[in-house]
């Protein structure tokens, strides 16, 4: 049976590696529904290729380029972010991969896990900002939500066949970024250009950036938390400069069970979408002789303020990390706008945590308010102080 | 449901510690049957201490002994190999534990096998000498074989829930024991001091010495053929001196997953004893402060002649198998008691696989005239050059 393959983001790093799968698996995928936030040319050569029956962009302005210019094929297009939302639900979809940059993928997941999909998430802060709304939506709704992320993969490659109350611990290991060697005085000065040069991985701008900052790898603690349904103190972090070790899950008895291979996402995108089969490739294997060393650390959380406030967030739950993941946002826009140095963005963000309003039991329309109020005292913060 | 255990070998380094976890678990299993082959004394405490309903002593000199020494118990004591067999077979019996070392494990675990009990193997001859009768009683019988080697226990612990068929590589780790970095040339030197002490593991005198040759890993590969179903081409070794990856299996997608832990027998043998359970224990955990750096080497062939034998045999097949590891053991024992040295060895496992009759499709019978014929060959070789 050939799976039909709703991509929402399908422009982005994660979006475009899943179609180079579909091409690859013909008789295994079909991309059925591309969506793009706003690069609307290469939408346009992806639906040429791929011919899918569903095109959304979600800037509107560029609803009639789209449409104009694939006029000549029966797809059906479609603009702006109610229509990515519906087309996530339809019930020709087998799979809907949220590959959404940011705070724009919940609203379709949501429409998705409603509609039973089976998700395929690489869009983390769906679960950073609302995974206590997701996960109970996907229980009512019985939504499998399956990782997409390298680390969440790993996790959930090592707990098949193994009962999820006999987990002791997760390790969830980290490249520690470009600036793993970096002493916190010296990371000060880092340059745009430094920070979105990601040793391992090859992925966009923003992610790059939360991988410098190790903002990601909170956010991986706050996913991982929902996903397996693990609270966060049995969650580690543990620097793997090699990023060989994608994660690893130690059980009751002391048993440790890890994922390796080489650090390429299309790994995890195809394991997702061919869940619980897995694909046969040819991509690079691991080879050894190339690493004969793989190495561990410690975070350090003094130097990598956002992976401490990330656990600070989670901690203290509510709405606190919806406002952790909106202020990470805008500072990072500030920031690859020359706006702002990279020592800044953590400042802003726990300036944040202090200012916005704080929710203990938020309902999904709080997290609209709270992702809106705090976007605002971060432009605020930045207009005012840099 | 208490796991009624039969224990053979009980009295050593598997046996010894497969009792511990009994002592540690009285809620899920019962030591119902304790097998020794000679070591009177410490079966005598164990009966003590287990109150099994049987008690079997291999060598018959030393049955009234034990029968004295447990005439106050209401324990059933028995003695030689044919006793062994039969115990095996008991009906009440949950779990049999094939922890005898070497060839005699081998019919008391084909008389279990046959009997459908679940088989915790330890005993690695017994797949080393007569894999291929072994599976195919084992499936006649439906019966489970569960591996007890660390290294296969963390290739079936990283198979749950996988599919057989999508196995690509098992890669098989090893310490590299106690030699790893000496030359070729020092290895002619080495004592049998030096050679019983392995760096990770606290084993038996036999498989102490079968790793520092490596014909332990070879065994092992074996083993792994036999076990999983896997052709030997399939099956790597890698050197990883800290012995903190256990083992590893490559999917047909290149996704590699991997069992850690502490070096300790406890927990494979646990997990063989509770499957598919994990059992909640507080041995001491894996912490990466200690093993900050993991690392890997390919084995040399020309240094490691034992491990290279081995996969000529199991290349060559039939009982090519059994004559190595009749003459291995013959050699060991020379070894031990100081008529040869270490590097002699190899050299008279390769003349007796020279010298003994090849059988193409041997039967059981044929095993027991090749052991039979290679220990006499390799007997007449030490006399008559050493």
């Amino acid at each position: 049976m050939i799976k039909r393959i709703a991509i929402l983001g399908s422009t982005g790093s994660i979006g475009t590696q899943a179609l180079e799968i579909i091409a690859e698996n013909p008789d295994k995928f079909e991309a059925y529904t591309l969506t793009a936030n706003r690069n609307a040319d290469l939408l346009i050569r992806q639906a040429r290729q791929f011919q899918p029956e569903f095109v959304v962009i979600a800037d509107e302005e560029k609803y009639a380029y789209v449409k104009e210019n694939l006029s000549d094929l029966p797809i059906k297009v479609f603009a702006g972010s109610k229509a990515i939302a519906e087309v996530a639900e339809m019930q020709s979809i087998d799979i809907v991969l949220a590959a959404m940059v940011g705070y724009s993928g919940l609203a379709p997941t949501i429409s998705a896990i409603k509609a039973g999909k089976t998700i395929a998430l690489a869009n983390k802060e769906t679960l950073v900002v609302a995974g206590e709304i997701i996960c109970s939506l996907a229980e009512i709704h019985k939504t499998p939500i399956l990782p997409v992320d390298s680390e969440h993969s790993a996790i959930f490659q090592c707990l098949a066949g193994e009962a999820f109350n006999q987990i002791e611990k997760l390790i969830l290991t980290a490249s520690g970024g470009p600036f793993r060697t970096k002493s916190i005085s010296e990371l000060q000065d880092v340059t745009k250009r430094e920070a979105l040069k990601h040793p391992n991985w090859d992925m966009g701008a923003k992610i790059t950036i939360d991988s410098a900052t190790m903002m990601n790898k909170g956010f991986e603690v706050i996913e991982a938390k929902w996903l397996f349904g693990i609270p966060v103190e049995k969650i580690d972090v543990l620097i793997h400069p090699q990023s060989i070790i994608h994660s690893m899950v130690q059980f009751v008895d002391g048993s440790v069970k890890a994922q390796l291979g080489l650090p390429d996402m299309k790994l995890p995108i195809q394991y997702a979408m061919a869940y619980p089969d897995r694909l046969a490739n040819n991509y690079p294997r691991l080879n050894f002789a190339d690493y004969p060393s793989l190495t561990f650390e410690k975070p350090d959380l003094k130097k990598f303020l956002h992976l401490a406030l990330a656990y600070h967030a989670i901690e203290k739950g509510g709405n606190m990390p919806c406002i952790v993941n909106a202020a990470n946002e805008v500072a990072i826009v500030a920031f690859l706008q020359d706006k702002i140095r990279f020592t800044d963005m953590a400042d802003i963000i726990e300036t944040a945590m202090q200012k916005a309003a704080f929710v203990e039991k938020p309902i999904y329309d709080d997290y609209v308010a709270s992702d809106s109020e705090t976007r605002q005292i971060v432009r605020e913060i930045i207009i005012k102080s840099f």
